[in-house]
């Protein structure tokens, strides 16, 4: 068994929302093909990988660093030890052999993308929903029938003003959603302020999360958490730079709500370091690392182990990023739940096709592998893309 | 005053060096000319750039995302308000807009590189030496004579035994160093513990400096600081994960010696966590953030701001990467010193070929700007791939 061709691409997702950091109008994401030599129904069993949104494409890092090393592997080198199919820790450390330690940024994304397309070949070649395959190997056969997802929306766009918010926010609500996502913070909180309370008006504080985007200062930070405190927020995410982990503790130590933030975080390292020093507190506060920013689903395995053995429950794990490889993570693994994308990020954000949310609940399929094939949007435009 | 052409290629600093963590044999760096429209001698003014060794080039982050939003860059977008000269800060600005905090690993390398480029310009256009530029604006016009220096050398490689590490400590003693540095932790404390014996009987071990790569998990680095600590060391770097600040803190708290790090930490957030979290000792331990790995001299004017406003000296700052670079800042903003490269990363590592070193202090010379052009055969091959 061996890995025949490794294809990759830059797609675009342009455009025109921002946050209050960036805005999107030139986003890409890379999109791969692992195509091994293990043929089924007369073709060759691929894997699909993509990275998620905010980072940009890396194919640099994949053509000159991570994609030669895999084609160097000598023979079995990828492995199981009992040769059934590809081992992706193996995989891992070939594709990261003679990278120095720290550093964890563009790299992190090139590898989730590629560690994503390794997993949906293993779970393809075992003939399993990637979901079962976690659930069996990682989690004692336990799994969720269904998963808290929330869409991860309210963002700034031109023109945009607080009825076409609600408008948004209701459309989700249409779909099936519960717990529902605004961004602030790219405006001062007098403004931001009307934005919140208009949507806690249709959802409810407690279904509403609101998401600075590591914008703000201490000040600012503290100044929206009294602000925001009376609507008991589902939660507030990513107040401050998400390497300052001093700021996100001393408004965890006076912020009553909950807290998220990690999207930012894109290693073990990183998140243990939010653990250790950020002030986040386990009965409450969420962790939103993505897998397919941070090394991929082999880093995150390590990462749920991290957390527990520092007395976090994976329940409080939501990763970011609104793909299916973060669906099935948290349906075999049993997370807290999975950001989703109905409306922006397209053709590559967002689930399968034939994902129902009921109740803001979604049910992973029993689509083979990751079930990249069954978003078909996405799908035709990786097939011309890689093949 | 514009930018008329940016040009970048990747070359090869390959060779069959190790430490702890990686081979050298694939090590690449980014290469980089920016072209001005100022003519002076009836040719353009050019600014150069390399990124420090350790990290890879990084092609496609230049290509895809710094380099076109510099080329995209309106009238006098990239000027100092007078219009007199480039103006690093806002060319920082430019390059880095619509990207995310956070994450700082790749693409801090390769604005590391394109910002040294900036600074050479800088410094050309206002035909002074970077480090008296650097004095002029940012040290009322104080500056060092002389820079410590010390070789990063010590490297594991196939059939070096003891003889041979002492030999070419021997051969740095002859070129003028003073303090020496050797790699540990490739092989068991055991192995190393006669490596640094040899090498302290020869220097002395006030004169030693060894480093771990970060290699270590908590009890092998307390292990070799209780075996190292009667050597009294000029100093133990970075014994364990970059990241792992806690780690850093629990040895700082029993080893009595210097520690050093900061090498695989790549921006101003990550550097203070590392002195908010890490332990580290304002009377003893020594921050070695390389600018031409974290965004540049332009953070690092930042860095220098941030660790002054927690109490530390700038004295405690020694950048890795042995380039021309942090020899003018080191001389020019009164650093702690810099590293030096005689011998390895060739033709990038190392000084102008004219610097002398005298008890293991440089002295920067009179060359306009950085000084990349005076370092013969690193200049021949930047002009043969970027022109």
């Amino acid at each position: 068994m061996r890995i025949k061709d490794i294809r990759e691409a830059t797609a675009s997702i342009s455009s025109e929302i921002q946050n209050a950091y960036v805005n999107f109008s030139q986003m890409t994401v890379s999109v791969i093909a692992v195509e091994s030599d293990v043929v089924r129904d007369g073709r060759p069993v691929t894997g699909y990988g993509i990275c998620s949104n905010g980072r940009y494409a890396q194919g640099g890092i994949l053509r000159e660093r991570l994609i030669p090393r895999l084609e160097a592997a000598g023979e079995g080198e990828l492995l199981t030890d009992d040769g059934s199919n590809f081992d992706p820790r193996k995989v891992r450390n070939v594709m990261l052999a003679n990278e120095k330690p720290g550093g964890h940024g563009d790299r992190s994304v090139a590898a989730g993308a590629l560690d994503m397309a390794i997993w949906d070949l293993v779970a393809k070649i075992a003939e399993q929903p990637l979901w079962r395959l976690l659930s069996d190997r990682y989690n004692d056969g336990k799994h969720d029938e269904r998963v808290m997802v929330y869409p991860g929306g309210g963002y700034y766009y031109p023109g945009k003003g607080l009825e076409k918010l609600q408008d948004e926010m209701r459309g989700y609500r249409d779909q099936g959603y519960k717990v529902v996502k605004m961004k602030i913070g790219a405006v001062p909180l007098t403004e931001d302020l009307p934005r919140i309370e208009a949507v806690a008006d249709l959802v409810g504080g407690n279904d509403l999360a609101v998401d600075a985007n590591g914008r703000f200062d201490l000040t600012t930070a503290l100044a929206y958490g009294d602000a925001m405190a009376p609507f008991d927020l589902f939660w507030f995410e990513e107040p401050g730079d998400p390497l300052d982990f001093q700021l996100n503790a001393e408004l965890a130590a006076r912020y009553p709500g909950a807290l998220a933030t990690g999207e930012n975080l894109f290693s073990l390292q990183d998140a243990r370091n939010l653990i250790r020093h950020g002030g986040m507190r386990p009965d409450r506060d969420w962790i939103q690392v993505d897998p397919a920013l941070s090394y991929g689903l082999t880093e995150y395995l390590d990462i749920i182990e991290m957390i527990e053995s520092l007395g976090w429950s994976r329940r409080r794990l939501i990763p970011h990023g609104g793909h299916q490889l973060a669906l099935a993570m948290a349906a075999g693994l049993q997370l807290g739940g999975s950001e989703s994308y109905p409306g922006v990020f397209q053709p590559y954000g967002g689930f399968a096709d034939d994902t129902v949310i009921v109740d803001g609940m979604a049910e992973p399929g029993e689509h083979l592998g990751i079930g990249m094939e069954f978003k078909g949007a996405m799908f035709a435009e990786i097939r011309k893309l890689v093949g």
